[in-house]
């Protein structure tokens, strides 16, 4: 597995449950909420999924866009379709998203070398 | 038509025009930007505008928010949609998105009773 | 009443009952979140109140300041604690916060006045 | 005297005076010190307020545009030069900015036609 | 010590001391004022603590909030108050706020294992 | 080379590379007006990168700043200059863009620093 989606999916992990743990009830069902928001409804998952990754990245949060590529991925959304979501948020954000926009190119190609390695 | 409609439609197009007249290349462009950004390519036009849409309300833009929203409406998207794209856009941008969701909402009603007036 | 306390009121409850008539679970389980939170806990409500008001001034959302402002005051909260909350607001977020500074002041004014007049 | 310009000082002023009323000495001390960081240094006074402009229209701050716009004018910078400085701030801060600049406009023709007015 | 927590503090202590070496007056005012707000006052030191933690939390700034973590730890402030805190924050902020909640709880425990560590 | 210069500008152009690689017209585009904007107008290259260093650091982009102090250094820009820059970006956006003071200053002596090893 590539080492920073791992990493990143560990540490995400290893400290959610942590904050679980706190059993703040607020806390807990925003994460729950989480979860709820991006199902089927309205909208398909794939669009949703493509809105939470041009929230994330207007507002700048590295870790949110990673969750959400990967997300995203999984959903089957394409390179092309993630590249034009991406470049609304940079018109919209400003170049001050262009950093974000690197990590973010970075990350994708560390998830499919992920999944080219975990299919060998 | 509504006046909140118009208002902002007439403001924002005389503004704009004095704008585009200084003849300032970078505006001149991001302006021209603005328009191609959100031509069907890998995504079609309906999501483009939902992602222009949630990034708007996650900085709290009120006038692209309605921006967006009358762009929406003649997308044929639906008040189901809609609400659904918002209520994303409140998770993750937090409780300070919700006054910007009251403006939308009245904006989005402005807009539907402008159509039905104009089609009388 | 004071005009802007009431103004503010009545347009805040008008939307959120439209807002809440839309049926999303997302954002009825925010707004329900919104209640929930300021309770009693490990920290008074008279803290929370105040914790509210600076993030929501630092943010720079002037319907969450007016909001906290007037959940503050039903506290019992004094002027002297809501001026110490505001200047470390001010310090944290730097002077784009002023003009929110300058609102926040005339709406406790409204507040106050609107409490002698109710008393009278 | 232009409206706007008018009500927007006026409007300064007299909140101004009742915040520093309150004799807060953070608050105070961080006005002291807008007026200090805008002095001749190793910059000179012009190229301060147009970094003050473009911090504040990037931070989409409508007051503290004002404000820089005003001081700006009675530094004797040109419109082109305001053009200029905005449009960095457009593209560094991406679209959600024009909301702003055209408010920006606005005032800036209100500032000359005050200013005609007076010396009539 | 905790490596963590002491890497923050000796590059925090190294480069202000270089900020300081500066000699800006404006800079050196804004260091100043920041140890001079959160003494005791209308509010308490741990209200202020808190209240600085919350401001740093919803602007997602990590080096401040382990900065206002660690003194708040010094106040005598419970875990179970900084989580409470901490989840104000996260409502009013958004789900954009997560990432900064586990680097925070992480921080947390580092301060405590640093202070075990520091009584053998 | 001083490591954090080199390191960041290799990073830097190579996911610039692979972004481009993408030939998405809009990113194409900014990254185009990014050039422009900082040329020779109404302003001079030197204000204009002073502009670009404030806005940058009052929305807190680590990397539009290094960017911006090595184009300014290379304009010739004194480190009296980049500091009485900072000093108002700090006073308007507040005491959370002090620790991307700290890594301003780290990254300015970087600059100088590998600009002494090449002449050598």
């Amino acid at each position: 597995m590539s080492d920073i989606v791992k990493e990143f999916n560990d540490y995400r992990a290893k400290m959610n449950d942590k904050i679980l743990a706190d059993n703040n009830k607020v806390v807990k069902r925003i994460f729950n909420l989480d979860t709820n928001a991006f199902q089927e409804g309205a909208l398909d998952k794939k669009t949703k999924e493509l809105l939470g990754l041009v929230a994330s990245t207007v507002l700048r949060c590295d870790d949110c866009v990673k969750y959400h590529l990967e997300a995203s991925y999984n959903e089957g959304i394409s390179k092309a379709e993630i590249s034009e979501a991406l470049s609304i948020a940079t018109l919209v954000g400003g170049t001050i998203v262009i950093p974000h926009l690197r990590r973010a190119h970075e990350y994708w190609e560390a998830i499919e070398q992920h999944n080219v390695e975990s299919n060998l």
